[in-house]
């Protein structure tokens, strides 16, 4: 039977006598000796570190923005490295993923289980059924953030005052809204704090989700927009599967939540 | 010249006279009549969505998810539907990225740039540096999570008391580790929060990036290490630039920082 992840991770340690984790962040912007910053050139630089030096750590981390970057071709890359590494050492996934329930599902199958990686790392903001789906299998990991180093750890991790955090979130983005090009996403199940963040957010459209399926309260939302800072409403399931499915469903449905909203207006 | 995103949010707004937004979360689990499951036959109901309903919605969201389920064959359909999106509508690219300054530049380049989505969700955690680089060019928005609607919802955002996020993270993956496959990212810049976020997380391993390039302070990382629950440091830049960056000098910085780490055990 296969060890939980910490387990694997110390045996991996005892193993190499390393607890040293190498993050493969190729640059294409800086070419290197190794490298002349193309992708095919930055795969073979990839594998000829990893076959250098996979006996000396314990893992390897892949930072997902690095591989994005080429799209696709980046995706492939990340398939074809971590096959590549294999058993050679742990290969972390640093993908700092954070969704609801069932997005976490997909992305967290998309890295435990297509690319076969042994940990992601995993954003907390959004709390636990964005976190379970990464642990529920133990042999595979998650590394939590919990306090980073970069300057804007600042914003929110020390918090300690007497102001709700999603409060201090939408006076935040407003305060940084200097290209009038920042909104807020404000789930439709909480009608209840929108007054508060229209008011620490006067300047910002709302995205509000989760409208339909999952049961949240249209008229709040709607009557929470302004000419000038719009509410706009997000409907996925309750339209992709209206009715049988069928496409004229679908735009059934769409015409229906669209009149509903106007409705409201 | 091209007008700041919520410009032109509000433009597309009046034109369609809509505020709806479609989410494109197309479930290969949950078959209909428009879609067998197959990633072919999901290409061809979005396609068909799109086509029926761009006259409807405002924007198309497109949770990344539901693409990156099926990896880089998921990632091409990111990229061929939002070209057949084009200017049908807005694309909010619904991927709620959030990561330190140059891998949010990454991530940014690939949604807005590459894919030419006109908008991105952004993770608020680690704060300005993550969110900068979405919302740069005024032409490309962002929407920062604030309050979101799933049940993780009441972990942090509601939170208030006297006690810094950081810590209350920790203590919270620490009573999550029912399976013994959880871990802990800190930097290795806030040596002086190691010994509180070890008494917060005794059985948790802790992941430390930022040592090297960002010249972290490696002894207490070390130090707070236990042997059921290690410190494992991370090194990228640091070793993978090293001296001229060919492939010795990488090499021997590993081995270096290997030294360096063991020294301190």
């Amino acid at each position: 039977m296969t060890q939980p992840f910490n387990h694997r991770l110390r045996s991996e340690i005892d193993r190499k006598n390393s607890r040293l984790v190498l993050g493969l962040d190729l640059d294409p912007d800086r070419k290197s000796k190794l490298h002349g910053g193309g992708l095919v050139s930055l795969k073979t630089a990839a594998r000829e570190i990893v076959a250098a030096t996979a006996d000396q750590v314990c893992a390897y981390k892949l930072n997902f923005a690095f591989f994005e970057r080429f799209g696709s071709a980046g995706w492939q890359w990340l398939e074809e490295l971590s096959q590549f590494i294999g058993d050679k050492a742990l290969i972390i996934g640093d993908a700092k993923r954070g969704d609801i329930g069932n997005s976490a599902s997909n992305y967290a199958h998309a890295i435990l289980n297509n690319l076969n990686m042994d940990a992601a790392t995993v954003n907390p903001y959004m709390g636990r059924d964005s976190l379970e789906p990464f642990i529920s299998d133990p042999a595979k990991g998650a590394f939590v953030l919990a306090l980073t180093s970069n300057p804007g750890a600042n914003d929110f991790q020390f918090i300690t005052e007497n102001v709700p955090l999603h409060r201090r979130v939408a006076r935040w983005a407003q305060s940084l809204n200097r290209h009038d090009n920042l909104g807020l996403v404000v789930g439709a199940t909480h009608p209840e704090y929108l007054d508060n963040i229209r008011a620490d957010a006067p300047d910002l459209p709302l995205l509000i989700p989760g409208v339909g399926a999952q049961g949240g309260s249209l008229a709040p939302a709607v009557n929470a927009g302004t000419p000038a800072a719009p509410t706009i409403i997000n409907v996925s399931r309750g339209a992709l599967y209206a009715g049988d499915g069928a496409l004229e469903d679908i735009v059934d449905a769409v015409a229906f939540y669209n009149n509903k909203i106007r409705e409201l207006e």
